[in-house]
């Protein structure tokens, strides 16, 4: 006798945090619906990471959803502006994608309402982070508040979880995790920027915060940097 | 001199109702930016109607920007599920596009950011409607709420407002002030399963609405339905 496990959709950037993210759900048991939206990102590089992360998980299905975003421009990530290399700031910096957290989660809400799934894993995490709005612990409650009205939960059916397990973990904790999850993290993705030779830029934002995760957690960095950090 | 007047952003399917919405932005002075989410629906038809309904309304700028549902399958009007026939009922029918205005709001949401526009225009109504949970009014209201958290909004920016123009009228109504602002209600599309000649069917749901309407107000209908509703 077999039974199928249930599901639930997490989002898988190529990130370390996604992916500890969606270990995290196979580790609770459920079988995975990992979704990656491909949004113009400039680096292809990251979605070669989501695949080797999603294989690497073991998640029961991958999915990657072109979503040209560049129609909209206004981010770093998706138009021709700048990557800053300064340093994290205390402002939201240009690397912000307009609605970014927003549109990945109706669209995993989505997936969720058509396979019956009703956890949502997402690796947001609003401490060591670039200061996204879309990141905080108010965003995930008001999204979570806004599926009970969009859907068919409003007319009585099983309510959805936004679940966001690493919201209040540094990046030392996910580091930590990563690696008593027995996960590779050198598979995963961050950088903003990736130097010509496929290594992480080392300056960006998203590398500067994985650098000092690992090293926060006194645990080896398998990530190939350009710079150091 | 002139001067810019201020973005709206508005959603326009190709339908009677985002076409009266987005003609009710330009009435207040808007630049209209439409946008069109082509979901992989089943009929090219409905995208052949926005771009008339997108000239038709004098729209800034229109962007269809794919966007393939099918991936996660669940609705009659993404998937290989027949379009009911039998009439308008109470319960959610199988034409329910999971968390689609959610999706569609979160993607409008992404444009007016990154534009600068405030004002966000969707034609859903809650009288004469097919009972879609994300059509009704506390959904709308939610949608305003998270916006304000999921955006630079949430860091003193200027908030976001969800425009629903159409949220508390009749089908007929909504005929009546298409008159009102001049349009050609025969440049929209409504029908959910299209007669083999490009006929509206008469008979889903849509049809059975809209047809409702022009009766109701007493105006022309100005549709060809392959069977009178």
């Amino acid at each position: 006798m077999s039974s199928t496990p249930p599901y639930a959709v997490a989002l898988l950037s190529g990130g370390l945090d996604s992916m500890v993210a969606a270990a995290l759900a196979r580790e609770e048991g459920f079988a995975v619906l990992a979704l990656t939206v491909d949004y113009g990102q400039r680096h292809r590089i990251e979605l070669e990471a989501a695949a080797r992360v999603a294989s690497a998980v073991g998640v029961a299905r991958h999915v990657v959803l072109p979503l040209d975003l560049r129609a909209f421009g206004g981010s770093a990530l998706t138009a021709d502006i700048p990557v800053p290399k300064e340093g994290v700031g205390d402002s939201i910096p240009v690397t912000y994608v307009p609605a970014r957290n927003t549109i990945l989660l109706s669209l995993a809400l989505g997936w969720a309402e058509a396979a019956g799934a009703r956890d949502l894993f997402i690796g947001v995490n609003a401490l060591d982070y670039s200061g996204y709005p879309d990141c905080r612990p108010e965003f995930i409650a008001a999204f979570e508040s806004l599926a009970a009205l969009a859907t068919k939960a409003a007319d009585g059916g099983p309510a959805f979880r936004i679940r966001a397990p690493l919201q209040h973990m540094t990046k030392a904790d996910i580091a930590g995790e990563a690696a008593r999850l027995g996960l590779d993290a050198g598979l995963s993705w961050s950088c903003y920027d990736p130097a010509p030779d496929g290594l992480h830029c080392g300056r960006c934002d998203a590398c500067r915060l994985r650098a000092r995760g690992f090293e926060e957690a006194r645990l080896p960095d398998p990530t190939r940097y350009a710079d150091a950090p």
